[in-house]
C-alpha cells in the first residue's frame, strides 16, 4: 500500500476492538470517582502557553505541543489538567459548596521520545480535591486510587502504593542547612535517586552540604514518626482496610515542582515497578495559577491509560475480569434475518419496533445469504434472532446461545416475547 | 481579579453542571448509536496536514488550527473526523465484518470567528456505515438521525430532515452542459442560495449557462421523482413511521466537496430553522485519502454539541426530560452523618464498606456541625443519610426526601438495610 494509514508517531487509532477497552477503563474509573461523590468536569484541550508554563517548571515546559494560532496567541495542547483545573476552578468555586470533588477524563498531549507505556497522546484519569487541608482529604484521595485498582481486579500483594511527605524533606533539608527556596532543586536530585547512578548523585549533590548516604539513610529510617501528615493518612486508611495496600516511602517526591505535601504513586508489586499513577497535595497552585487572587488548599491524583493498560493484559485476574465484561457488551440484544426478501420493508419495521423498546436490533441491509445473516448475528454477540420468512406475519425467535427455536403467533408481541426471554437465564455465554 | 480566568476565545470550561449537560448529550447519542448496532471508535486529535488538505477542500482548509511539531511535520488539530475515520477504516477494514457500523464522539477544533452556536472547540457525534452501497444504509442513518432528536425528546413538528442527492443535481447539470468536473462549483453556488443575495448568486453563476430561476424552479418541483435515491430512502423510511419527519429540499447540496449521492440535514422547525446534524453519502472519499489503495462506499452523519444544547435548551419538552434526567444524577446514594467526632473513624469505615458495596457515599472530611452536614447531603441529591453519633454501634437511617428516620440495631447490617431502602419507593423527587 503506497499511502501511509498510520497515525502520527506517538499518537493511537482506536478501532471499536480497542476503543471497547478504554471504554472498559473509562467506565471503571467514572464509576470509583462517582462512589467517592466526585463530580465530572472538563477543560479545553488547548490553552494559553502562559497558564502551563507558569505552574510546571522542569521536564512539562520542554514536551509541550506549542505553537501560535491564527490571531498570534501562544498556545499549548494541555501536557496535563492541574493548571486548567486550577483556572476554572478559580474562576468557579463560589457556585459549588466546598471542598470541591472534581474528577476528569480526557486527553493530554507530551512530545517525548514515544516508548512502551509512554506516547504523545495519552487519556488520563484525574480526581481532585479542593478546600481542604485537612489529611483525611489526602486519605479519601489514596482510598479512591487504591479502589480504582481493586476496581480494576488487583489484589493485595500486585500493587503498592508508597506514601512519601514533602514536609519531611523540609524539616530534613532544614536541619542541614538546606534553604526553603532550594528545596525543589533537591527534591530533583532525590527524585532520581533510584535510577541515576551514584557520581551523578554526588556530583548533582555537590552544592548542597549533605552526602548521599545521609539521604539514603533518611529514607532507609522512615517511618511514621517521619511524618504527623502520613500518621494521619494511615489511621484513616487503617479504618477502612486499606493500609495494608501501603507502604511508606520518603524516595517518592514526584518531580513537579508544585507538590508541596503529602504525595503518593501506586505501583505494581511485580520487578518491573512501574509506577501506574500518582498524585500529591499542592496548596499553593492555585494561588500561583491566579497571580494570589485565589487560595485554595488542593490535592489530586491522576492516572494515565498506557502504563494501567500493559499491566491489565498481563495480569491474570484484572484481564479474565476485562474478558468477562467484554463478552457482555454485545452490540444487539436481537439480530433480524430476512429470509424471505419480498418481507423485506416487514423486517425493517420490526428492526425499528424493536429499538423504539429500547433494545439493540441489526439486520442485513441488503439480500444476503442466510448463513451468512446468522454468522453476522453471531458476529454482534446477539442472543436472539427474529426470523422473518414466508410465513410472515408468524415469527420464528431464535435463541442463538441455547440453538433452540420457539414459533411466534399473528397475535404475540414480539417485543413483550423478546423482553421475556431476555430476562430469562440461558446458562453461560460461549466463551 | 487581575489575572485571566477566562479559556481561549471560542474555548469552553465545563463545570460539573455544564459538564452534566454534556454528559446527557453524550449518552443519548452513544446509546442511539448502540441500539442500531454502531460500534465507537476513536481517532487522534492530532492528524497530518496532508490528510485533511486532500479531501476537504471549501471553507475547512481555511480554518486549520496547524502548526509544525517539534519534530517538523505540518500537523493539524481535527477540523472534522471524516478524514481520520477513512484512514483508520482503510488500515483496518479486514478486521471487521461488512459492513462497518462506527459511531464517535470528540472534539473538533476549526478556526473562525466564534458566535452563538459556532465555537473554536466543539463535541461532536459522528455515525458512519461504510462498505454498503445501497439506499438502505443511507436510511439507516437518516432513521438514526431522526431517532437521536426522538430520543432527546423532540416530536413531530418539532424538526424535520430534509432530504436532497447530489446525482439529481449531476442529471440536472449534465441538461445544462456543466461538466461534472464543475458540479462542485456550481454546488457552491447552490449551498448559499438561501443565504446570499441575488445580484451576487447571478454574479457566481456567470459562468455557467444556467439562471438563477432556473435553479429554483427545479428546486421547488423537486419531488420523488427527482431521484431514484430519494424513493428508495422513502420507502424504507416510511416502513419505519419515520417518513414523516422528513421532506424533500434540493437547496440541501452539503458545502464539502467529497459527497456523492443523497444528503440530508437536520433542522429545528421553528423559525430560526438551524441546522443541527447532516450527512449524507461519500462514495468516493476513501479511495481519494488512500491514493486509491482501499475503496470503499460509505454514508455518514455528523452532529455538534453547541446547536442542539441551545435547541435543547429552548424547547420545552426536550428540556423538561434533561431536567427530569439530571434530577436523577445524585452524585451519592448515601450521605454519611458524623453526630460525634469520636466516632469518626467508625464513619469512615462506614463510607468505605457503603462503596465496597457499590454504592455512592459520601460524608465530611473534617468537623462539621450537623446542619451544615446535612446541608452538604442534601446538596449532593442523596436519598439516605446514615447518623453515626453517641449511639454508636447504634445507627439511625434517615430518609431525606421523605424526612423520616429509623433507628438501626448494631445488629442490622447497614448495607442490606440500605439496599432495600433504595429499592422502596419514596414519592416523587423534590423538583
Amino acid at each position: 500500500m503506497g499511502t501511509n494509514l498510520k497515525p502520527l508517531t506517538g499518537f493511537r487509532d482506536f478501532a471499536p476492538r480497542e476503543r471497547l477497552q478504554s471504554r472498559y477503563l473509562f467506565e471503571t474509573w467514572a464509576r470509583v470517582a462517582r462512589k467517592y461523590g466526585f463530580s465530572e468536569y472538563e477543560a479545553p484541550i488547548l490553552e494559553s502557553a502562559e497558564l502551563y508554563l507558569k505552574k510546571s517548571g522542569g521536564e512539562l515546559s520542554e514536551q509541550l505541543f506549542r505553537f501560535e494560532d491564527k490571531g498570534g496567541r501562544d498556545v499549548v495542547l494541555r501536557p496535563e489538567l492541574t493548571a486548567s483545573l486550577a483556572r476554572i476552578a478559580a474562576a468557579q468555586q463560589r457556585d459549588y459548596p466546598k471542598p470541591l470533588k472534581w474528577f476528569e477524563i480526557g486527553r493530554c498531549f507530551r512530545y517525548e521520545k514515544p516508548q512502551r507505556g509512554r506516547l504523545r497522546e495519552f487519556y488520563q484519569f484525574n480526581a481532585d480535591l479542593l478546600g481542604e487541608t485537612s489529611p483525611s482529604a489526602d486519605a479519601e484521595l489514596i482510598a479512591l486510587s487504591i479502589d480504582v485498582m481493586r476496581e480494576l481486579g488487583f489484589a493485595e500483594g500486585e500493587i503498592i502504593v508508597r506514601l512519601s511527605d514533602r514536609e519531611a524533606w523540609l524539616t530534613f533539608c532544614r536541619s542541614r542547612g538546606i534553604n526553603d527556596s532550594e528545596l525543589d532543586a533537591f527534591l530533583q536530585i532525590v527524585d532520581k535517586i533510584e535510577r541515576d547512578p551514584d557520581e551523578k548523585l554526588r556530583a548533582r549533590l555537590a552544592p548542597f552540604d549533605v552526602d548521599l548516604e545521609s539521604i539514603r539513610e533518611f529514607i532507609a529510617n522512615a517511618g511514621p514518626e517521619s511524618s504527623q501528615n502520613i500518621r494521619a493518612v494511615l489511621t484513616d486508611l487503617t479504618a477502612r482496610g486499606l493500609d495494608r495496600f501501603t507502604e511508606i516511602d520518603l524516595s517518592i517526591v514526584r518531580g513537579l515542582a508544585y507538590y508541596t505535601g503529602v504525595v503518593f504513586e501506586v505501583f505494581d508489586s511485580s520487578k518491573a515497578l512501574r509506577s501506574v499513577a500518582g498524585g500529591g497535595r499542592y496548596d499553593s497552585l492555585i494561588s500561583i495559577v491566579t497571580d494570589g487572587a485565589t487560595d485554595l488548599p488542593a490535592t489530586g491524583y491522576a492516572m494515565g491509560d498506557c502504563v494501567i493498560m500493559e499491566l491489565l493484559n498481563e495480569t491474570p485476574g484484572p484481564l479474565a475480569q476485562f474478558q468477562a465484561w467484554q463478552q457482555r457488551q454485545a452490540t444487539c440484544d436481537a439480530f433480524v434475518v430476512i429470509a424471505d426478501e419480498s418481507k423485506r420493508l416487514e423486517a425493517v419495521r420490526l428492526v425499528n419496533s424493536l429499538r423504539e423498546a429500547g433494545f439493540g436490533a441489526d439486520y442485513p441491509l441488503t439480500p444476503t445469504k442466510i448463513n451468512k445473516q446468522f454468522r453476522a448475528a453471531d458476529q454482534t454477540l446477539a442472543r436472539f434472532a427474529f426470523v422473518v420468512g414466508s410465513e410472515y406475519p408468524e415469527l420464528k425467535l431464535k435463541n442463538l446461545n441455547a440453538r433452540t427455536e420457539e414459533s411466534l403467533s399473528p397475535n404475540a408481541n414480539p417485543i413483550d416475547v423478546l423482553r421475556a426471554r431476555l430476562d430469562e437465564p440461558d446458562g453461560p455465554l460461549i466463551a
